[in-house]
């Protein structure tokens, strides 16, 4: 279900989600992705509670956390986002663009509250896009390494996929589509031999909604 | 076999150890541990390689690195180093006073030489070496808030012991020993509900060299 940002807190509370964290005020903020499980009744937020409830629930050979790996895989996620750090106002100035209006008005005034300036100034185009956008690159050169250490395999854990996939196959999706069609687009594609473009088309098949 | 700063590098050469890094000049880097296998006359440098050497040498029951983990290791690696990054430079000005003479003024030379300052200035007691030790702490908070979710067990991955133990036992230890018997090795102690003692307690039986 379609959900935009400024219905996020008043659905979530309509179904009983939990919070996932506090606003600045340190009211409770509530936000996607929530699962509301209809075998069960169970309404669930937060990405890795999701996986976490769904390996619990649906055991199959396939589970999202293989033994003993939530705590590396909590480090990845962290490295992930730290080596992005850099391109992320970035990526939010673009992800606003492309935003339904509520969406984007919502978007707009709490991202730009949170940063103390206009998103227009986040990164923009020129010398400082282009040193963001290198960091970025560098950032996640840090990744590639640790990925090349996998020794084969199309995921992160090589031939197993895992929730680390659901995170880097989520940064990385969100990077790909907000720079669809740009040269900084088909720049992305080349960084680190392509690893980026290949690893995505290989979680394709699980990125369908059936 | 002990080996002072100054003749690592001597040593390496003589035994054939791959050099491990680059120094500031751009000339080859030897650093320990080093292995020199009696079974195999192999020689291995650098710790993940020596690792991931036992490992394919010496298979059993016990992987140091459970199947498609070494991506999530190194994460996990580069996370424990990032927390604690803010006390690297009072650790080793802690360090280099407990050195023996040669590996003293080896230690210090370089050291002083890529920070740029005197090892006396690195943390000085006091406001500095306080909020130092605080940021450690900080960080050292969000490597806690990982391991919280292993659900349990001794060890990183729980209770599998695996080479992310090796890294996460060898910079704890680093900082135990280098504050043993102060004021700030007893706080160390305290630390997250006390689980950095407690995990060293559980690494001990795998310390001794047999």
């Amino acid at each position: 279900m379609w959900v935009e940002y400024p219905d996020i807190e008043a659905l979530a509370k309509k179904i009983g989600a939990p919070a996932t964290g506090k606003k600045s005020d340190g009211s409770p903020s509530y936000t996607l992705p929530i699962i509301n499980d209809p075998n069960t009744g169970k309404v669930v937020s937060d990405s890795f509670l999701i996986a976490e409830y769904l390996d619990a629930t649906y055991p199959s050979g396939n589970t999202l956390f293989p033994p003993g790996t939530k705590p590396l895989i909590e480090a990845f996620e962290a490295g992930v986002v730290g080596g992005i750090g850099a391109i992320l106002p970035l990526q939010l100035a673009l992800s606003c663009a492309i935003l339904n209006p509520s969406s984007e008005k919502y978007f707009r005034t709490t991202r730009e509250a949170s940063f103390g300036k206009k998103i227009e100034e986040f990164s923009p185009a020129g010398a400082q896009r282009d040193a963001d956008w290198a960091k970025g690159k560098e950032g996640l050169a840090k990744v590639d390494g640790w990925l090349a250490k996998s020794g084969g395999g199309k995921f992160v854990m090589g031939d197993t996929i895992s929730y680390a996939d659901g995170i880097l196959g989520g940064w990385m999706t969100w990077i790909k589509i907000t720079n669809e069609g740009t040269t900084a687009g088909q720049d992305f594609a080349t960084w680190h031999g392509g690893r980026w473009s290949t690893y995505l088309a290989n979680l394709r098949p699980f990125a369908a909604v059936l």
